[in-house]
């Protein structure tokens, strides 16, 4: 299976033109969705197909033709590829193993190239998943050093998507630059409120009933880059600042892993700041 | 606007034929949305357009013909029209009172052409939203004569949307085949749980720990046709059968009310005793 | 019923002390609920319980000294009683409707003593509802006499709880004294998230996917009051503002509810402008 | 800290008798919690309480006395100990990693005695986790063997609390006679909503737009024991059986570590086929 995401300027007879091209390889669409921003005047479109396996270098040909003439962004993605990501964790490690076992159980598709920690914490646990560890320590006087190794990271084990696992360190413009809308950050609460630290402590001091998690692209601007997914808990007076972290943590890996699947599968196009989710 | 609704057996080139129809009218989609059954090997999609206004006829004709072709069953919905829908309610009044006041204040896009209710209760409710109060007693001796006038009204009133906001008479035969995925029952449970009577008696014998309501068209199977959409809460063992019974209502006028928006702005399509759901 | 309900500082025996308040003058306890805030050493506790109706005033008696002992702040209240609750709107409709209704269908225990707007716009909604409609209007120039009038008419409708329905004028501190913790405001977001003006617009700016409101007290820092219950609900990309506007309509009148009948159960306690609520 | 969990047939004074008995031995109330069913007449209380140690012997000897005069049945728990758990898993190991892992983070409080699977599957997870797998192959000629083996295997480990993690066999009235209330299952949909086999298939093929999962006591009737917490999750039609399977695991695990967690801190009373859950 195939799956063809396209942006671009909003103007009539885009929809028939894509559905053309596919049609005209012998293609069969299984699955399209849209979405016209009338705000911005920007058309996105997804869309899942099947093509005889001889016709996809014609496909691409005639579609960088059309996508010329209607000044697309697109790209061609192959759904039984499996993706390597990177995870990326500070202390807290419930995004970690619940990644990995998702992993290990064939629920989301893809391959750990390597966990990435400024502890050693968790070592132990990447070796268990039979995954890489590489601790990458960072004081005060080595984090730019600390962040080159990061990246050096990432691009030697050909990384294509970087999943902050509760990783409490900065990622710098190097490393964002590298990996546009491929970095997905996990964010302990439901933004835009407590954005920062400590929002677990924040939201019982302002004694709110529902706390949250939210998975996002991260961008140089900390905590506001384009929100993918967001979920939610009710709390009460009896939870006190431990027990929103404890029952924080089941909406921050479930926010998580939903995110991760989404993008895996391209169901997320990101612009503007802001997230079309085909889902 | 323009709402075109389209179903058809699955087969290649399917969405580029309806693009280009629109397209070659001079038209522009600005929503569409669609869906491929493989089990049932069934395609529908839902296409919301601008046209040039002295283009409708021209696209109806082209149309015509393609969906001849293709083996189509479609129909052309114009967003601006008005429909007319009844309201029909027994003893409980909160969805009937909910539907009024979401009509009244533009919430809702439609025209109540009556309120037929099997008891007089509601008539002043009826009466304060300006809108046409029938009042159909039934016993068991005059069933069937009730039936036929309830049939009588709708036909008269050119009922579109038939809303069955907790009437609790059995809707005959007769009344459905008039109005084919166009009569919207809420049930007062999460359906398949406790179809038939007093669910919320039953949930609170069973200790269940969320309750629910379910919106969905009518069927001759009582509470087994397709579900347009469902709505639970969560409830506690301090929660008496009364209590069920108050809170379940908040969940009942939120889904009656959800199906009745979408289905009044055509994004619901029925096949299969399922839904489809474009939203 | 009786409702006790009673705060103070932590000590051990609080709870046996009440107890035997109330068995000692033949009571009993149908429901209790209490909670221990250890950062503030602050002991609340809701006693709903069965007295002969000629113990009440011993047990007052009884009462008045033992809390006196335990420096306890309380108050009793009887749950037959219907309170005068007075709605104050200004152009959103839905939640004076949604009340107003429930009040009516005995959904929620109170009487509206008054209506008031700063328009005129929904005099004919309260007229229907047989409820007296007060049209205070403001302009620049009459801000603090309006206030005024507001408050002049809350007293004289012997008023005990102000819900703002959308009422979107400031509340002045004299109204705000005169009703400590009386007062019900719904916010139109997710707060902490985008508090004050126009949070739908800046909700859909940010790209969240999931939006809410937030029934709290009224306090003189606007949207800082105590919360007394939130409600959320999922969006998309295709959610324009207005449809944001919409949705939230749903989740804004159901949070309202809520917090009114919770405050009229006498369920919410309020200290270090947070909530308890015993529900 | 302390947990005292008592129940007994409603009447005046139990409050009271139990607050007296904790304070006359030094004790102090932390967290209390109570609930009278007043169609069965029972009343069941939850009290969290610091007690001097030299205390604790002289505080059971009173509550005997106590709960002789008042009928009472109760049991104390001593909340610093950590109980040993068992893991019953057969193909699906989703809930097996889940639990392994909280446990492992701390963020479930308990000791995994024995993980037995009618599978070899899963040997090596356990294995990672340091933790006893113990592999009961049942074929049709050994069940009954198989099932005396599981009842001594958890006898011989001192297990005080069998988790079903999805276990697809049956549970014998050996075993269930054997540890009453300390068996708790999760069963892959909303109940009573697809009871049996293959909720999934059956919800997709009824068309829901929810599906869910129920964690629960077992109980000699299959999916029919007393309910202790239920999660849902929203579904849509392009969600394929397949889809369902997987979003479906979200919410088991979801359910069942809460259910694990409830039951392990003591909040979880079972009566009448039905718990009262203090949380």
């Amino acid at each position: 299976m195939l799956v063809l995401l396209l942006s671009c300027n909003d103007r009539p007879g885009l929809v028939a033109a894509a559905a053309h091209a596919i049609a005209s390889h012998g293609g069969n669409i299984v699955d399209a969705d849209q979405h016209t921003d009338t705000q911005h005047e920007r058309f996105l479109q997804r869309i899942e197909f099947e093509l005889p396996s001889d016709q996809e270098e014609g496909f691409r040909s005639t579609f960088e033709r059309i996508s010329g003439e209607l000044e697309m962004t697109w790209s061609l993605h192959d759904t039984s590829r499996v993706p390597k990501i990177a995870l990326l964790v500070s202390q807290e490690a419930h995004c970690l193993y619940d990644i990995l076992a998702r992993i290990e159980l064939g629920d989301l598709q893809a391959e750990v190239g390597v966990v990435i920690s400024n502890h050693n914490t968790h070592a132990s646990v990447a070796e268990r998943f039979g995954v890489r560890f590489c601790h990458l320590p960072v004081d005060p006087n080595n984090r730019e050093a600390q962040q080159a190794q990061v990246l050096s990271e990432l691009l030697s084990a050909e990384i294509e998507l970087v999943a902050l696992a509760r990783y409490m360190q900065i990622i710098p413009d190097s490393v964002l630059a590298e990996f546009p809308d491929q970095i997905i950050n996990i964010h302990h609460s439901f933004l835009p409120a407590f954005v920062g630290a400590q929002p677990y402590h924040r939201a019982h001091a302002r004694g709110v009933k529902i706390i949250g998690a939210t998975a996002h692209y991260a961008t140089s601007d900390l905590d506001e880059g384009p929100i993918i997914c967001q979920e939610v808990t009710t709390v009460s007076h009896r939870d006190t600042v431990q027990r929103l972290i404890q029952r924080g943590r089941d909406v921050e890996q479930l926010a998580f892993a939903k995110a991760i699947r989404l993008h895996l599968e391209r169901r997320v196009m990101s612009y503007q700041n802001r997230t079309v989710v085909f889902d």
